[in-house]
């Protein structure tokens, strides 16, 4: 009953498969290989445009760097309040810009809204006294599983694009979201507005390997430069390539969204028929957010279910009490059926006597 | 016949397999797995002492961060003026450091000597109109395919503490150097002086792992931040845990590395013998420099054989005339004794031909 | 009837007197000088301590360099939401620290609290994923004109030391609070638990000096480096002495605070009668905050009044309505009666028409 | 008898006068007072063309936010071996950059050659495992006291645009060799190709101003943001503006420059009719180098002569032998023929009884 994080899941077997049949003969490294190459054109093609991308083995690496295309050291990233840039990467997108600042924005769900993005804005723009906004970040799905649909993309682009900012989309599940909201990769990212995609893979099944995509090419000028310098270029490159590609091949990556969702449809169907237990927010991905009694929060505990207490400021839509904990469940393309049913179980039991 | 990097070889089956082996059920991510726990252990037998280890998937990184821990924003970096810190790394130590300056010292045979360090140190030291010198970083085996004895490592380091100055070592092929100077790790490393390591795998076998090693553990006191906000921070790291353990494990990475030398001395060897070619330096690692005639040269490349025409300052011990070229040779644990042959026949040809 | 920053006031005459006085002969460049170091000696005298103190010409700089003095670049800086050196400073402090992250706490009047600082920083702690707490900022004065008194420093400085953060106060207004709280410098800083103070010295009557005055000598070690490599060392440094010196003589520093807070006070008095006006905030320094009527506003800036409309989040201990505007006057060393009188006379006047 | 450096001088009266003049009534802060306007005004008459200047206060900041603004923070400055901004500026241009890498060519005479230049540049190029040559950085005068002609200038700037690098002027000394050169402000520099120049006063006169002045303006676009942040911003700017008026009004900046340069000509003239005493460069500036015997050199140390014996790596142009010293003397605007004859006259004195 390991919910914490779809980190603590292994590799895909195909993936694990990919890696041993690259491994035969001498490959061009850094980047220059044909399985990295093959990738990118796999990427245009999911995409359905032209595009640059580049490989790199943590999230948060393709996160700072997206940033640092797109954002000069004195500009500010406006993103949410909980992003993980701001909360989780212990500065990183601060090192690889050289000091920009993000500016959060607090808003339900964990999503941003242009009522509040702009209310932040029009408190700025006092010229070199402050950091020049530069770029909008959104998390897809967001960091309280909840997904922007298209037409709520467009409409902080439009905004960012208004007020001469870049957009990024930190992607880590954008599987996820993308699987939920049945439109295509290219109506979520570029025909919304975005122009650069930390597209995430280690989540949903890779060993080590996310894609930095940018749809405004002019962007990625220097990237192998920043790649290069934060030590983000990987001599055996191949070996990201052949994940990559086998993570795209027959549409692995949508399987694993697909299974990891369905899971998390499974524990939030489960968990909300017990009494006292709340769902404050739409599953959009593959994180389920409850609201439980303290009592069968630690009863959970003891019972041996690892999840995560939400450290942030809550779900937004609702206001957990002080006898109530604020938890949050994650699914991956590996959680099965016992897996969940065992948990309702036992939530099941501890609430049943509990209420004796 | 490609002797271009012992990067374009691929991984070890033994290191593949530990991927494979470590990918079951769920594992705590973000290092605090059990295998990065066995590794480090591991680490602390084969170097003979308490230590502080940290993985990361690149040897740019294992450098810049090993150097970030000891060497303040306004520091300076000693090491020769071929080192692949200083010309191969495009800024990472720069920017980890936030700005310090590599100081290249010149020496023959990519080696650094006492008088030459001292040299450079005493034009320095007029106080805060330059930067302080902090570190004096060796790289082991050198650029050039040359060793420091533990001796002159010691030399070395008695020098820069001297000066208050910790010491770094660039170990991306430690091995080989190790393999070829008959002592042990701990001779060649904090019992000469050195405050710490940069331990690489990924050139001797190994997918994407390297380990930074500090002797010096207080120097490690910041190093978990540093490597998180430089992205070098991998959620599943239980696979480079995996890596590294096999990588230490049966002695997999001496013996890699002795037959990696092993290949390199019979490329010496024959080559030595053709006409009109000199080996300027000893072959105390996997790399073979080679002087030959620009004949000889054009006609390898005309043959297919792939390598690397040195763009460096040339030995040091001899020189290169206009019409010849100064190459080098590499070498892996999967160069085998048909490739050595092969690549010999065919200058040995070339040669005899050029010669009529 | 220019009130909008004590920035627009000029030079305090015995100020550039010194500059003069100081130009004969030769002196030596570069901080060595023996202006600078009689202004060190006063200092030291001023806070009855041994202390290091180096001038700077910037009140940014000297808050960056403070700063960057005691936060590494992995961390963080707990200030008050609406600190300059979070608001107003362009990410100086994120640029000198390497990209330290600013925490702003939201609090009535300017002011941080225990309670909160604490509550932020239980929210915090879950190692590397986010930069580590390591200093706490205060403004004295705040930007809302208030100012903490000595046991409000060590209560805050108590919470900061028992978390193993470092205390940086920016006095940039320091001789204004000072005056007003009727204690000794001393006990304002290093007997209240201050490790740094930025001392402000442009805003109250210098052309352009601040000290940067380390309580905690060992936070200073490396600050000549710093200072220099932020090109804020002065080659004739000898006219930063000067200025320096000229304003702690015959407690010019105090004389001018006083006469600039007693002008506020007048300022607030006349105010606060008017019809419709209130003044949300104590008085503590230069600066009048007051919630005036939306037309009283535009009457004011008619008659050609300049102050600032207050940007921020409005004073925290009164609403301000929707026809009302937040509205802060600043008086300096210079301002004098009949400007004073000047403005209350324009606001009586407008504030009668208006009334009919 | 003190030529250790044109900073030990103090300021014109004039500049001065001008500081007192500025004093009336209150002003626009942070750099939008009519002072600074007209200080831009003026230069851009003084140099004939349209230009983007802004003032700050040191040397160093002048250089590191000018080459900040054309060179990214994985890019490369070529520069002279000895240039101030590589070897006496602490890492400013690493700092403001955020790390880019001074690359230093050697040569003769403190300058550097379109053949040297090329020559380093044609050891680079490998794409991003290095970083990029960006900016091509010219010291006018040199940091050997020689100038370069405007057909240099243009032979370097010509190949820095080939090679798609800007170019910047360090003018720390711009006025001496500008009236050495006999040519116009616009001769020597935008109509020689230089795109940003840091136009030195303090060393020539003024208290502490600097221009960055930029003939591409659109290197200007971010320049405010990046001024502020270096905490280069000054609040009571028009001191800053008074001061590079008077520089400019009147000449004066023409006539202290001349004067100086007199001054080192003396000086030359003088010391060059000594006895084992060598002039080995041209004396383009107010700088003086000298080649002369030990003693001579320990005799005036004796006879309380301060200078500076220089740390480089000599003229380049002669050798000094084992019992010679290579030695800087420095005139400035303050400089008087008596203290030149009495310099001459100690050191006549001492060769004279040396030759005993």
């Amino acid at each position: 009953m390991n919910f914490s994080s779809d980190n603590v899941s292994g590799v895909h077997d195909a993936i694990l498969d990919a890696l041993r049949a690259a491994n035969d003969g001498t490959a061009v490294a850094y980047g220059h290989d044909e399985w990295t190459a093959r990738a990118v054109a796999r990427l245009r093609d999911v995409f359905e445009c032209d595009l640059s991308a580049y490989l790199v083995v943590t999230g948060t690496a393709a996160n700072a760097l997206a940033l640092a295309a797109c954002c000069p050291p004195h500009g500010a990233v406006v993103c949410h309040h909980e992003a993980h840039i701001t909360t989780d990467e212990c500065g990183a997108p601060e090192m690889f810009t050289g000091g920009a600042k993000l500016m959060g924005v607090r808003g339900p769900a964990g999503k941003l809204t242009p009522a509040a993005v702009s209310a932040m804005l029009d408190t700025m723009g006092r010229g070199e006294h402050e950091q020049r906004p530069s770029v909008l970040s959104l998390s897809q799905a967001t960091e309280l599983g909840t997904a922007y649909a298209p037409a709520e993309v467009a409409a902080l682009a439009d905004l960012a694009r208004a007020r001469r900012m870049h957009v990024h989309m930190d992607g880590a599940r954008f599987a996820n979201a993308l699987v939920r909201l049945a439109c295509t990769p290219a109506e979520l990212t570029w025909r919304s507005g975005v122009d650069v995609l930390s597209f995430g893979a280690t989540k949903n099944g890779a060993l080590c390997v996310e894609a930095v995509v940018f749809f405004d090419t002019a962007l990625a000028e220097d990237f192998l430069y920043r790649r290069k310098r934060a030590g983000h270029l990987v001599s055996k490159s191949r070996y990201l390539g052949a994940q990559m590609l086998a993570y795209l091949d027959h549409d692995l990556w949508l399987t694993n969204a697909r299974h990891a969702n369905t899971m998390a449809d499974r524990l939030a169907a489960g968990l909300g028929r017990l009494p006292g237990v709340r769902l404050p927010l739409p599953v959009d991905a593959n994180e389920v957010f409850v609201i439980v009694p303290r009592a069968l929060h630690d009863g959970l505990r003891a019972a041996g279910a690892r999840y995560l207490e939400w450290p942030g400021e809550g779900p937004g839509t609702d206001v957990v009490a002080g006898d109530e904990a604020f938890i949050r469940l994650l699914t991956s393309f590996r959680t099965n059926d016992g897996e969940v049913r065992a948990f309702i179980d036992a939530a099941s039991s501890i609430a049943s006597h509990a209420g004796r």
